[in-house]
């Protein structure tokens, strides 16, 4: 399940509304000072299975609390709103994810508790209610077999563009994200929609996106912050009248085409960076030095500088303690695009080998001679830009 | 032990040679391209007792392992160095920081394991023998009463200004430390000698230093990095009589004040940042939040940008597990500067009456109304700057 190992082909150009099944809409409600702003998703069967992962924060949005009181198996319709993450908004805050379930819901003939909310934006502010109210009967008016793509823009924040990716065969998947800061563990501020044609239980459903996420979002880490509101909705239709013996691994590569996309377009951003560690004990080890080197402020502003500086990176790898990692430090062997600039923790080949200024992509590989585990994890670069972004997202 | 309880006065001007029973020298040996990097500090007695603390990274540095071979607990003499860390050096680097021991126990007449070796700089780099010899005897023979101010300039790399602190009475301490990035957890990059002429036995000065060092230098939290080359040292010479009662608290004090001259010339910083956990409900679970609170690069951003985003704060610690810091998220309260902009997790007063630009300090107040535990933790915010000179450092 290793990003680079992943052969399987995606298609970056297949949204919600590729697979059988499914109907979709975006629309300009000004809740956002410009751009669309509101989507719907709906399920027309004729199943109706679904599965959900939420964000871990304890601090949660209020349309995750509204998810966490619905069962998350039977969701027939999302809508999603940027503009606002209606988060840190009390009582208030969720009696209105509430009622925009409810609006929904009567709209499509729906139980409230068979439509998820997922907002995006600010903490902080409660939403313009008569907004999302007329974009969501818009949405659902518009509601088409290629409203996909429109969907996928209405959900953006700082995202500099839409984001898709899915597979079409026998059943197909389709799929579309939004995110480009507070990428991180335990998942991004991330809004994510996937949905298949595949016949499945919930039970299938559910750990094939268990699985998906581990393998793809969660080995994404841009800034070391986990967001109020992450929410990863899987929707199966059953339309193609398949079942599927391959579906986590296809599902997996495409969770992971949406989160090297997040990467690729994280705010500020002018490497990517993928962090393989190898000879690692387990995947627990390998994950916690890679989490650790992902989140050197010192390393990620030396990549800005096309610096390969391995001394980073082993002082890193050095600060996760010894019965999460075990590692012998003057065995570590370090790589930066394919040259062992570090060997047996120290000097190794000349670091003016490395060329990190003529391509985005940066390969960083440690060698642990720990065992036999490999673990990867993309991360970005810390730049003037981002900087920039963050100190004037609120303002 | 709280920063802003602490009411003992400190001293700024008082170096290590402000003591009685202490000499020291600093001078320029060609290491760095410019000024000094070679410091030399003489315990003369009548006692000689000292402590350390050594950084808790794996990834350790020559002179670290040095320091870890000896006792720690009879150093005559510190000889640092800046312009190059001697780590990540191997077999040949350590050889060259027990050589340096050696080359300075001859010229004093005491014993090799008798001298302590500091080194900070560049990893990954050969020290220049020949200077660090040459450097070595040039300051033996200018050893003084007054070489303290030198010894500070010579161990300064990128900090801007030298740093000390002391307190004078019936007995003295004196001290000098350096460090401007990788200020973190488990100490900085950051070298420190503390001197005192009160009369202390081995184990007294060892459980003072490990408490003082708790309650300033892992207090402080710049970038989340953690050095491969980080000590203190505190030395004693007994020199004024006085077995104190109180010297706990005044080297907390002069701790203090190092850690807080540390945050304030941290490189490329623009803010000092106080963070202040209340309602906790125990050290620990204070000093998580407030760890997860100040590594939140989208925060320190923002606070760059003067903006008081305080649901990037409750964001950062409903990051932290609840079986390690137990609270009800809808019951937090934040303050910025004083003004309460989050009321039991929601909206407060607005944020547009809290000035972050009049001043470089701030203070982040976080009730967890969870127990009675108070925890303090000094950040800065994250700037351009700080891109800046971490992305051109080795080059």
């Amino acid at each position: 399940m290793l990003f680079s190992r992943n052969t399987i082909p995606v298609d970056t150009e297949l949204g919600v509304t590729a697979p059988q099944g499914f109907r979709a809409a975006g629309v300009s409600a000004g809740i956002k000072s410009a751009g669309k702003d509101v989507a719907v998703v709906v399920n027309d069967g004729p199943e109706v299975v679904s599965a959900h992962v939420l964000t871990q924060n304890r601090v949660f949005a209020a349309p995750v609390q509204w998810m966490k009181e619905t069962t998350g198996s039977n969701y027939r319709a999302v809508i999603l709103n940027s503009g606002g993450a209606n988060a840190a908004t009390g009582e208030r805050g969720y009696r209105d994810s509430v009622e925009t379930a409810q609006f929904v819901a009567t709209k499509l003939g729906v139980e409230p508790a068979e439509v998820a909310v997922c907002s995006t934006g600010l903490i902080g502010e409660l939403l313009p209610m008569g907004k999302i109210r007329a974009g969501a009967e818009e949405a659902i008016d518009l509601l088409s077999r290629d409203g996909g793509g429109d969907a996928a823009l209405a959900i953006m924040t700082t995202d500099t563009r839409p984001k898709q990716a899915g597979i079409a065969g026998e059943y197909s998947i389709g799929s579309m994200v939004k995110g480009a800061g507070m990428l991180a563990p335990g998942m991004a501020t991330m809004l994510c929609v996937i949905t298949t044609d595949a016949v499945l239980t919930q039970a299938q459903a559910q750990r094939a996106l268990d699985i998906a996420v581990e393998y793809s979002f969660n080995r994404i880490d841009s800034d070391g912050a986990m967001s109020t509101n992450d929410t990863v909705i899987l929707m199966a239709s059953g339309a193609s009248g398949v079942e599927p013996a391959d579906f986590t691994e296809n599902l997996t590569a495409v969770a992971q085409s949406l989160a090297r996309q997040l990467i690729g377009d994280a705010e500020g951003a002018s490497h990517d960076v993928l962090i393989r560690v190898s000879g690692a004990s387990s995947q627990e080890a390998g994950l916690a030095v890679a989490r650790a080197i992902s989140r050197s402020n010192l390393l990620k502003t030396a990549i800005f500088g096309n610096d390969p500086n391995w001394g980073r990176v082993i002082a890193q790898a050095g600060t996760v303690p010894a019965d999460v990692a075990p590692f012998d430090p003057d065995a570590l062997d370090v790589w930066f695009n394919g040259v062992p600039v570090c060997r047996s923790g120290g000097v190794g080949d000349d670091r003016s080998l490395v060329d990190l200024g003529s391509s985005r992509d940066v390969t960083i590989e440690i060698d642990l001679h720990a065992g036999q585990e490999v673990v990867e994890l993309w991360t970005n670069d810390l730049t003037h830009d981002y900087v920039h972004e963050n100190s004037a997202y609120s303002t």
